[in-house]
């Protein structure tokens, strides 16, 4: 049941996972939303699809923030053009070079100093540990870590809950939670290359495709290059 | 010893205890210096700061950081300047207005996408428990659970040490550091109020002067309002 005195923080990056949390989130609390532009490649289709989705859940709550210092690091070919993304690597065990070093902490960090300030009591991130990206700041020990690190680190009376909802599901089974809550997938953005039509190549694009394909259902959103 | 193929990232704000931090860290290691701009009302001369005590290091690896998204955030007077900064409050047990709500992560999230990109093993960071401003995340434990969050969520191969030299010293044993080692006090700037003269009254300055008075030396940096 839905609690209006209960405010959550989602990070919306606009692409499935996140969506499906935040209709997670949106069963339990009010939702303010966070979307974090950090150099990534397909920074305005992902601030369109965050757009679209606040609207589509009616938040009015919104926080844009610019950590493109990333960028200016380097070190990952989702921020870094010279880097070329792999193709399909999806069934091989290791970090791929989309990994944007220790990303996801930047992320959570300021969603927890906007909780803090507007006293958020969870944050909600849509990381997928087990089908993801390999990633190692999507596993759950990190998450739990961090929780830690949050409680540590904020004033006495704050108590913010970092809730990873989807992290142990396949993306078959996101997909299915999705179509139960009425998530509104045709509004995602999942591609790392493309701006206009998702590649359908990228490995973001193949996990999508592959997570429909198990689901049995037909993706909502349009690939150029299949 | 130097060893110049151990590298390090120093967080340097531009006042005293990141510039001895910087002075210690420069014993072992080959350094790279990290300032941010979080949106602090006195971030230009800050950045003075950073850069003449860069240049005394003769640091040719430097990097700037915009995380001015905390001033968007608010919540602290050192970034909003509708909330007064109070005066002297050292002798209180309390959290003060200048707090910025979990701003050590941001920072240290920063250094450790850096550090992980240019392969650094360790981050200096010129954190005071003690005789600090009494903020959350300056705690020792808040550090060490910082470490293990590295640790877990970073590629399996890297290692860095979060290191805080002077998170056990009164501020008189860090101004007798500094001036063992050499450290350019005089390039540094505590103040939250002011950007020329210091202003003698902010709990930054306070803090500073009780160092200086218990060290039994001067200041070498100039007041306004005394």
């Amino acid at each position: 049941m839905k609690d209006k005195k209960k405010l959550a923080i989602v990070l919306v990056s606009g692409g499935l996972d996140s969506c499906v949390t935040a209709a997670l989130a949106d069963q339990e609390y009010e939702l303010a939303f966070l979307h974090v532009n950090y150099g990534q490649r397909t920074a305005t289709r992902e601030l369109k699809a965050f757009e679209d989705i606040a609207k589509h859940y009616n938040v009015k709550r919104r926080l844009l923030a610019d950590s493109s210092y990333l960028k200016t690091i380097g070190g990952s070919s989702l921020v870094d053009v010279t880097i070329p993304i792999e193709k399909s690597n999806i069934s091989t065990i290791h970090i791929p070079s989309t990994y944007v070093p220790f990303r996801n902490t930047h992320l959570i960090a300021i969603a927890t100093s906007w909780a803090e300030t507007i006293k958020a009591q969870a944050i909600f991130i849509g990381a997928v540990e087990q089908d993801g990206s390999g990633y190692p700041d999507c596993r759950q020990k990190y998450f739990q870590i961090f929780e830690q690190l949050i409680e540590e680190g904020t004033r006495p009376e704050t108590h913010i809950s970092l809730i990873t909802p989807i992290i142990e599901l396949r993306k078959s089974a996101i997909i299915r939670k999705a179509l139960e809550l009425n998530a509104p997938l045709h509004l995602t953005w999942s591609c790392y290359q493309e701006s206009r039509e998702a590649c359908g190549l990228c490995e973001s694009c193949l996990l999508r495709l592959r997570g429909f394909n198990e689901a049995g259902v037909e993706d909502p959103i349009t690939y150029c290059k299949r």
